[in-house]
C-alpha cells in the first residue's frame, strides 16, 4: 500500500480521535499528520498539562492504559499517594510515569523550546510515527460558560464531571493565536484526504478551526474534507458531546453533527445504526458513508481509516 | 522530663544532623527549633527542591529513607524511569513520592507562600514536631570553586560525586539574605542550650552562619552553644568533610573544626577515638566532652541528644 499513497492530515482531540488517528497511522505511517486541539491544555502545579496532545501520542505510540481511558499503561500512583496526604489539589490525576511527560515538557518550555518542538522530542521518544502538531504554539485556553460562570475547561471536564450546563464556549486566546507554523509544510494537492477524526465537535475540533486562518488554509489543501461521525444513534461512545449539543439547543445526531461542520467538510461517515439519517445530511450537500464507526478492536480502528480514505477518494471524485 | 525543661535551637544541614536533631526532637518535642541550611537548594526540572529541609523533615517525621541515606521510605522509581525513557535529565534522582514534595512545594511558592510557610505546610502533613527553620526564605545558592570553575552545589555533590578539589566556597546571595524573620520568635534567655548538629561545617553549617546577624543574634541569645564534631578519628561519617577539610589546607580532625567554630561555641562533642585531641581543643578556649559520637541507632541519636543538653548546662555554669 505504501508505493503510490499520499499523504493525510487528521484533525483530532481525545480519546475517540486517538483511536481513528492510531488507524490512520496503520495505513499512512510518516505520512500522517494530525493536528491535535490544546484548547484543555492547562497549567496545574505549576505544571503545563496538555491531555490531548498526550492521549493521541500515547495511543499512537502504543502505550496508551486502554482499560483506564487515559493515560499510560502500567501505571502507577504512588506520587498522587504522597500528594494526598501531604494536602495536595487531588481532582486531576496524575501518574508516576506521566509527571515525567509533564516536568519534561513544562521545564524544555520554561527554557524556550515551543510546543512544537517539545511534542516533537516526545513523540521521537515513544516511537509516534505519525507527525503530530499541537492547533498552535500560542496559548488557546476552553472555557465553559455555565450561566454566570466561566470554568476552565479541564475544571468542567474532571473536576466537576461535565455537570454544568454549557451556554457557550470560548476559546480564549484563539483569536490572536497563529496556526501551527509546520502545518505550512505541507503543500497543497499533497494529500488525499482531511479526516475529521470522531472527536467533540464543540470541544475538541471546534479549537482548532478557531484559529484564524485554519477553515481557509484546510481548504486551500484541495484535498476531500471527511469526518466521523462522534454522534452515533444519539449518543456519544464517550464524553459530553451529546449532553453539550442538547444544552446548545440541538438534537443529538449526526445530522447535528453534519450540519455543525456544514461547509467545511464535504462528506461524512456514520454509523450503520444512523442510516436512517442519509437522506437528512445529503440533503445539506453533504457526501454519506454509512459504515460501522464503532473502534472496539484496532482492527475496526484501521478498516474504518482505510474506509475514511476509500470515501475521501470518492468524495473528490464527484 | 518535660515539666521543667526549657526549649533548644539546633543548626543542622543534611543526615548527620538530622539524626541528632531527631535525638533532640525526642527529648524536647515542640520545644526543639531546627535551623536548616537552604544553601544546596536548587531549582531542578523547573522544581524547587531543598535536599536539606527534606532531609531533617523526613527523619524527624520518621519516614527517611534509612538504608539510601536519602529521601522517603518506601520510594518508587517510576517517575524516573520514565524520564530517562523520554532522555530526560537523570544525575539527580526523585523518587514518585519526593517528587509530591517539590511539586507542592514550587507551585505554592510560586503562589507567594514563603518557603517557611511552605515548610511548616510540609512539617504539619508529616507530623513532624519540632519547629523547622530555613535558615532565610531568601535563596542562598552555594557554589564550589575549583580552579576556574564555579559550579552549584548539587553539580559537585551529586554529579560530580565531590571530587573536584574544593578551593573555595561561595554562598551566593548570603550578603543580602534575611535571617528568618520567625528566628526573632525566640526569646533571649528561653533557651537552654544551641546545638549544632554534626554537620559539614563547611557546607551545611557555615552557610546558616554567613547570613548577616545571625552570629551576633546566636550570641543575644544568652544561651549555651555546643558543636558535635563531624569529624571522628579523622574520617567524616558521612560526606565529604574531611576531604574539604583536607583541600582547604587543615588536618581533618575534631581539632580543626573546634578551631573553625572558635569565637562562637562554648563546647564541643568530641568521640571517645579522639580523646586525646582534648588537651590541644581546651586550649583554644573551648570547653570538651568526650563521649560516643557515632549515632548507629535510635536510642543512640537520644543519647547523644541528652548528653549534648547535659553538656551544654554544665558549659554555662562555668
Amino acid at each position: 500500500m505504501s508505493g503510490a499513497r499520499k499523504a493525510a492530515l487528521a484533525l483530532a482531540g481525545g480519546v475517540g480521535g486517538a483511536k481513528l488517528a492510531a488507524g490512520l497511522q496503520h495505513t499512512l505511517g510518516d505520512a500522517l499528520t494530525v493536528v491535535v486541539n490544546t484548547g484543555d491544555d492547562f497549567e496545574h502545579l505549576g505544571l503545563h498539562i496538555s491531555p490531548d496532545l498526550d492521549t493521541v501520542m500515547f495511543t499512537l505510540a502504543g502505550v496508551a492504559n486502554k482499560s483506564q481511558g487515559w493515560g499510560l499503561e502500567g501505571e502507577t500512583w504512588n506520587f498522587m499517594a504522597q500528594l494526598e496526604r501531604l494536602g495536595g489539589s487531588a481532582w486531576f490525576r496524575l501518574g508516576d510515569k506521566d509527571i515525567a511527560n509533564h516536568l519534561l515538557r513544562t521545564s524544555r518550555l520554561a527554557e524556550g523550546l515551543s510546543l512544537s518542538q517539545m511534542t516533537q522530542q516526545l513523540c521521537d521518544a515513544y516511537g509516534v510515527r505519525a507527525k503530530l502538531l499541537p492547533m498552535s504554539d500560542d496559548p488557546v485556553r476552553t472555557i465553559v460558560h455555565s450561566g454566570e460562570l466561566a470554568i476552565p475547561f479541564q475544571e468542567y471536564f474532571v473536576k466537576l464531571q461535565c455537570g454544568p450546563r454549557v451556554d457557550r464556549l470560548e476559546f480564549r486566546g484563539a483569536s490572536t493565536a497563529r496556526m501551527n507554523a509546520l502545518l505550512g509544510c505541507i503543500a497543497p494537492g499533497s494529500l488525499e484526504a482531511v479526516v475529521f477524526c470522531p472527536s467533540n465537535p464543540y470541544l475538541s475540533i471546534d479549537p482548532i478551526l478557531s484559529i484564524p486562518g485554519v477553515r481557509e488554509w484546510l481548504r486551500s489543501l484541495g484535498a476531500p474534507v471527511v469526518a466521523v461521525s462522534p454522534i452515533v444513534a444519539g449518543t456519544a461512545i464517550k464524553g459530553p458531546a451529546a449532553k453539550i449539543m442538547r444544552e446548545l439547543g440541538h438534537e443529538p445526531s449526526a445530522a447535528t453533527v453534519a450540519a455543525h461542520y456544514r461547509g467545511i467538510i464535504d462528506g461524512l461517515l456514520i454509523d450503520t445504526s444512523d442510516m436512517d439519517l442519509q437522506g437528512e445530511i445529503e440533503a445539506l450537500g453533504i457526501a454519506v458513508r454509512v459504515t460501522n464507526t464503532v473502534m472496539k478492536s484496532d482492527a475496526d480502528r484501521i478498516t474504518l481509516a482505510e474506509e475514511s480514505l476509500r470515501f475521501a477518494r470518492e468524495v473528490s471524485k464527484r
